[in-house]
């Protein structure tokens, strides 16, 4: 995993403007002085009222070994206008990321807009040509985690979830990110093997259509027998013992003899045979209720004769509500859900929109105003409280200035909410948690790596500390994230 | 490139289904069957009357290297249920792609929904194990292919359309994907510097609004002289110069000199001092009418009187279209257009939908019934000809059976339409084309590899021999997709 990341994330893949403005200030004489970045994402994902912090492992790993090698740099005098000074490809030569501090919210925290995750200070140049990487790494990361734990919240604790996204993602490793975040955000399973394989993810899978209709007729089943799961080596030919629980079945279904599909009877037949303690066919290649779920019920029953236990039916097109129900009143009870295409490409909202600001140069605020209000950044190097009510639900992220005091614990606070509710008021917490740690100083990872399984009980134990009226689904209530108002300052 | 692609390909990238089938086809005697699966769409993506086909050199690279290593076997049996029979594995250990045969549209063609793109043929097992993993190679590559094409409709052949979507793609992998892709549609550029270094994809690029917040005044500019164009070597001073021209301009603009961002002009000469030859500066970082437009004029006037010709100016937010209008009339005539997130996660559509559906076992043609009569497939193997009218306009494709005749240029034909109109009607092609090829024979590439510039340059013909009605972005007229129409049988 570590090594294959590395590989991945050159320090070429970024944008060429930040090598043309690192050259620019590399030439005035600015690429040394201290600068500091901003990592944030204006507005919560699918009208949700959170989100989920996630990449930053991979941001680590990143920055770990940020360094240019020889060939890197002479793409880059390449691209870059001729009468670049030659210098400049020296210094990027010999530029690593030993002087870069990131202070960030732990992966797998609930998070909010316009709460800074991320703060990365270092000298301008190197902490601007890291930007796009950094988000690129945060941005779908965050959306998927978050997507997953939205249908982690839809489907409850017990179900299980499975991902199959990874013929619709964008290429292999998309499905790849897409398979490890989505664990991360709550999904138990996923269907794509390399993950497993990479990852560590629990891998599940049973049958497409295509094996279904691949048989035409019982003939084709073969062997025909199978011995009892109490060790009995007889060999027993369950071709007819699933038909005569078939008439019975169709009895009970009202189900007619002559709809069967014969060719699909003989795919779950030979499904079983090779899979007796794993039988689980997909029922509607033809019709779920005239033939389907018959032949599932029959060679069910017969497994069941054997000692063996079924496992389950998968639906997989069509009305897959109304089948479903009509499924389990009859025989079963769902409990996994597999989701694809609408998990990974999180189709009503398929990017979060991270951005990363400067908001301070040497040690002064900077400040990006906009013609569009809502883009204008807050200047300043800034420290980050969650506060908490006294069951324990967060109910307000403050940004004080880094050289504020803390808010405490008991005492009252005046606060200036960001966004449309623009009144300053007084708040008490009842306690107070620093949202962000140092994660990365001086070239070293200071906190230790999580790992995924980690990380994942962190996103289910940090949002079970969410107010249910921030994580309804549809129109969930706001969550406030203020500035300290000071009298000295009012932005 | 070709490196890379198959590194990241691996045959555990697909559905842990795969394997479950491939085991139960083996126990059953069945996994050398010959078999043939097609790959293809159901709509055409974004309510557009086309789509592009992407995504098969990959492919090739894919199949050609398609081995399990034992690492990979062991894997497999550590996920596939413990009583699988051990003999398995050392079948996919000796499995490869030797008994495969694609038959292909060539990658860059203008194609259209329920048309058989692709056709896989071989052995059962290993037919059905590559499933996943070409899906997962076509659907995306073809998806954000055919949007740049439709961007490119838009923009017009002349003007530079620039990819810059990297931060908000899948990841670091899907960014590389989707500027491979993008440009392969249609885009001349990309900010993707690791896309530039892999693909030789030009680069482009110039500032962020960081780089102008990150100047406060005129002090931080230097070196603040500049020598002019023509080799004289006396320096002058840009600051002076670029003052001089700022009152005039300011007259000219109607702009009051006490709103004018001395930080931005500090920025925007400092960039002019490095790079006087590519001055294309960022302007709406605060106000692109009071400040940055009458900057950048300054500045651009100043380099002009050195003899240096400025670029352009980029605008990056808020209301584009009233600023672009605005800033054109005023001085500037547009001509690159630069799209990220909307091009790179296809925000209106973000997945295509193709599928990998069995037509044929042993030589008996194999169909998928659905309770969603859209999702029934057509079985059988079959030869797929465009028709062409006098004009050269393709106006319709036609699936045969494979052991059909082909139809003949001038002679009228039945046909019977595919989707909603079920008339079957005549038509009388004055051009027939074969619109697939066979690309892969035995594990051997039979077609030379298209490099991606002749991909981008086939996508280009290939739409312009379209006619505009079908090409319109809103509403465009449907392309029919017809099947054979012949006494002897009707779908």
């Amino acid at each position: 995993m570590e090594r294959s990341i590395r590989e991945r994330v050159p320090p070429l893949l970024t944008d060429l403007y930040q090598f043309t403005m690192a050259y620019a200030y590399w030439r005035a004489g600015r690429h040394q002085e201290p600068a500091v970045f901003e990592l944030f994402f204006r507005d919560n994902p699918f009208g949700g009222g959170f989100s989920l912090f996630s990449g930053l492992h991979d941001c680590l790993l990143f920055l770990r070994s940020f360094r240019f090698t020889d060939e890197d740099v002479e793409y880059l005098r390449s691209v870059l206008p001729p009468d670049s000074d030659p210098t400049f490809f020296q210094f990027l030569r010999g530029l690593d990321c030993s002087g870069v501090t990131v202070n960030s919210v732990p992966e797998g925290t609930v998070v909010f807009a316009r709460v800074p995750l991320m703060e990365v200070a270092g000298p301008l140049a190197v902490v601007q040509l890291l930007e796009t990487s950094l988000l690129c790494l945060v941005n779908y990361a965050s959306l998927v985690c978050s997507n997953a734990a939205r249908f982690r919240l839809a489907a409850g604790p017990r179900r299980k979830l499975l991902e199959m996204g990874l013929r619709r993602a964008q290429g292999p490793d998309g499905g790849l990110t897409a398979s490890r975040y989505t664990h991360i955000g709550g999904f138990d399973l996923t269907s794509n093997v390399q993950a497993g394989f990479l990852f560590g993810i629990p891998v599940a899978g049973t049958m497409a259509h295509s094996y279904v209709t691949s048989f035409s007729s019982l003939e084709e089943v073969w062997p025909q027998t199978l011995v009892a799961a109490n060790g009995n080596r007889d060999q027993v030919d369950l071709i007819s013992l699933t038909k005569g629980w078939l008439g019975r079945v169709c009895d009970l279904l009202g189900a007619e003899p002559g709809k069967i599909r014969e060719g699909e009877l003989a795919a779950f037949l030979s499904y079983a045979i090779a899979y007796p303690h794993n039988f689980l066919p997909v029922i509607d290649s033809y019709s779920v209720s005239c033939s389907g779920l018959p032949n599932f019920c029959a060679v069910a029953l017969a497994l069941c004769e054997l000692g063996y236990r079924p496992r389950g039916v998968r639906l997989d097109s069509g009305d897959l509500c109304r089948q479903s129900v009509n499924v389990r009143l009859r025989c079963w009870a769902i409990d996994t859900v597999g989701v694809g295409t609408h998990l990974v490409t999180c189709t009503s909202q398929p990017s979060l929109g991270c951005v990363y600001k400067l908001v301070e140069v040497r040690g002064r605020p900077r400040m990006k105003f906009s013609e569009d209000p809502e883009k204008t950044t807050v200047p300043g190097r800034k420290a980050v409280y969650r506060l908490l009510d006294t069951e324990g639900h967060p109910f307000l992220d403050l940004l004080c200035l880094a050289v504020e005091p803390p808010p405490k614990a008991g005492l009252p606070l005046n606060c200036y909410p960001l966004g449309w509710d623009n009144a300053s008021h007084s708040v008490t917490p009842a306690q107070v948690i620093c949202l962000r740690q140092d994660v990365f100083t001086k070239g070293q990872v200071t906190h230790p790596l999580c790992s995924a399984a980690e990380t994942r009980a962190k996103v289910q134990s940090s949002l079970q500390t969410l107010h249910p009226r921030h994580k309804r689904l549809q129109e969930p209530d706001s969550y406030t994230v203020s500035l300290l108002y000071t009298r000295t300052r009012c932005y």
